[in-house]
């Protein structure tokens, strides 16, 4: 299956701001893409590139007063298989998890797990440790927030989505990963293009999506307590502790966001 | 000038537990140690190491049930002088911070930056930026938290602290933190060892202590809010985005802490 | 000032052959295209594409046996600006180098630097450090090397360029990273287009070309000890170690490269 | 199986000289160690660390004038078992690696694999691919290049090393790592402890040893021309392209090594 994948933000800077953009598709999906996908930033300005602790590829640029457009459009290949993980995906004691999921235990600026530490036990506590334990997280929480855009707050943290319950799939995925952390199970945020394949419409935002992925049985596997349905067409674009180390954009400086589209859709094979 | 450091905590597990810890001297410390500062556990375990990603040394341990101590006693050399920054320490453009102080940039589980930037840069956007706004947050931020143990808390974050206006070392250490990224500034969070060396009794808590770095002119240099005189003899054992990344010990699952002790003395040269 | 960019390569290839490609425009450039510069290879295979350790787009196919053409054509705008350095571009001590330049002061394969150190200090020891230094290397490779392309060497290395006294671009920029390394100055190896803008003809090859960025006060500058003038119009490639990083192709297995052709030139503007 | 581990350097710096050391155990290992495997450097100085990108943990020091001891000592845990490759590891095409190890493909400093084509296919070209190949590869270097340590030349290549027929550890691991490469066989090279455990005396030489990985059927596996016999206890300090990626120490400025002592002894299990 292919996808055409890209976005376009437009931003008002009142002055010269620095910008790092977490724009690209993520290293695991590169090989992938039919093309490189460039970040074209309009007016043009010098770019560099690095790699955050976590592998992202991020790109560093001083966007000139004015409006800036940042943009993409590429094609990326896709298996077509929606999301999957085996039943059988046991959880590990902490002593077996390797070193580096680690960090994925540990609470972050929007995953405020130490607070949710007895909720999450007394809530899943029964749950049969493994994947039941994580889908039964995601049970939870799907149905315990309401969705909607009018309900964005940008520094809601986890606790506090569990409280107010309502977010977007932002604070879906904080909750989530949240939770699975406070039971000792490592939860990385994720970011990316998520279409609507397979979706009746008018489901898909138009916007770029977050899930997570739970560490079991040796191998970190997908969900989506948001959509709560396994879903085709994901494209990752970085991952991170949660929401504050996968902003699309970190600004450093004042700026409106004047215009903002994403595109996530099949097209037909060229052959 | 020599110091005698360790500590002992004693802890009660109801059960087989698995316990991080970050008890070790910090690398950049390690050739001012006259012996290895080894960690002792008892009864004994196996233990396992490994190297977080800002480069701190972690030991694994699964703590058995009952009483287990935790302990070490070593004898560290350091210049003695007391803290200090050059007068001329300039604040760098975030277009020209190297790429490893980024992430010293970001908000994170305690120090919720995102949270502060309008009063940030209503308190200190008009200091002198470099060393002296840092300075300036630094005496804000001693003089509006009121010091007390039993003020302690842990899920306490940076906005909170500002807010009730009263803390520990790590409220302070936190609120400085995030005002410093508010405004750009790398900041990264330290906990070590700390004595009372020149300062008048019963100054010093018999704690580990907490202080930052922010990163100005190129370089880390130390600042200390809560004590906010330059002192003598800091031992570095961990840094991070904050505490959470640098806890003394993660437990994972229920236990009790019995005793907890941390001494740093200046003893006598041998020579 | 806009710029009509590609080049036709032209493989004859006895059996399939695993080849990777480094022939997208630099991300760092990728804003100035104006559309993508796709890789078109005829007979059409299945491509996939990765980012390497330095940031370069390499995209990978299985070239089918018979006569393979790669080939693209695009349109990237430029400044029209020659290039230059700060005349007070400083060098930086090894010890606040950061850590990503770091790999760049290494031998590599074709910048033996280890065997030019003695050399290096003796003809460049005196010259004062920074750009100065750096202007020094450049104006004594591009005098000691004789330009022939008769006398390209695939496998010819700094040192051997040096005392050889001939080669290509290639060499010449070999030659110039490696005494800035032995010299403690970081210097990395670049490939792109350059056309003959503002250069008497017949000067410009049809070629790729080669040049370096040194690290001096907190930057990368172009030097191009080859042509040592100030050049217009240099639209990255790639960056590396060496030549042996930022091949054009890289082919696994036997081929004959039947034709080749670059073009890099001035068009006029749209509007 | 316990091992002592360890090292002192003593260096003699005419000047305060840059040092960049990779004298700690590879994270791979770090979870055996009993206790952090500190660098002691003496007199004491500032250090900073940081990881390269291979993973390979760097530490950073400005040596003072005079004489300046570096040194370790600590304990390992290892499992005794020796070297092996399971007999079936099969080799793969160059379009199923994965991306990561493609740069272990490449000619480097030390491993001219360009300069050694013709020759790895006519010596090699008939051995069944895989596992078979890499060890005729063991055999020819094996006894191709004769040992002595009066034969060390720091700037020696693999192409070199084939020529003259004599060198040292490294020069057995370039060579080999070469003829991998040349075959199409990723190939990295290895710095670490190994002792003398179930070795005829005098057969260890008190100094850190090399070897190096080949990548075949998905997995990294240990070959040593140099023993070319499995061998127990190998404690990996360092992996990268070749010796020049993972010196010991790298130093910025004129140096005398005066002494060099390395340890890798059996030790007691305590119980």
């Amino acid at each position: 299956m292919k996808l055409r994948i890209g976005y376009e933000l437009t931003y008002a800077f009142p002055q010269p701001t620095p910008v790092i953009l977490m724009l690209n598709v993520h290293f695991s999906r590169a090989s992938d893409l039919e093309r490189p996908d460039n970040i074209v930033v309009s007016p043009s300005v010098p770019v560099s590139g690095y790699r955050d602790g976590f592998g992202n590829w991020c790109t560093r640029i001083v966007a000139p007063a004015g409006r800036v457009r940042i943009s993409s459009d590429s094609v990326v290949n896709d298996t077509g298989l929606p999301d999957s993980v085996a039943a059988s995906a046991r959880q590990m004691p902490v002593e077996d998890l390797p070193e580096e999921t680690l960090v994925f235990l540990l609470a972050s600026r929007y995953c405020d797990s130490d607070r949710l530490l007895d909720l999450a036990w007394s809530l899943f506590g029964t749950a049969e440790p493994g994947l039941k334990r994580v889908q039964a997280i995601c049970d939870f929480v799907h149905h315990h927030i309401a969705f909607g855009y009018e309900h964005a707050r940008p520094t809601r943290t986890a606790f506090e989505a569990y409280e107010e319950g309502r977010g977007v799939c932002r604070d879906f995925t904080h909750l989530a990963v949240a939770f699975c952390r406070a039971l000792n199970i490592p939860a990385r945020y994720c970011t990316g293009y998520l279409g609507d394949i397979g979706v009746p419409p008018p489901y898909a935002p138009g916007d770029f999506a977050a899930w997570f992925e739970a560490y079991l049985d040796g191998h970190w596997h997908t969900f989506d307590p948001r959509n709560h349905v396994p879903r085709i067409g994901r494209v990752l674009l970085a991952q991170g502790r949660d929401a504050a180390d996968v902003a699309i954009t970190t600004t450093f400086g004042p700026n409106t966001l004047e215009s903002f589209r994403v595109w996530t859709d099949e097209i037909a094979d060229a052959a």
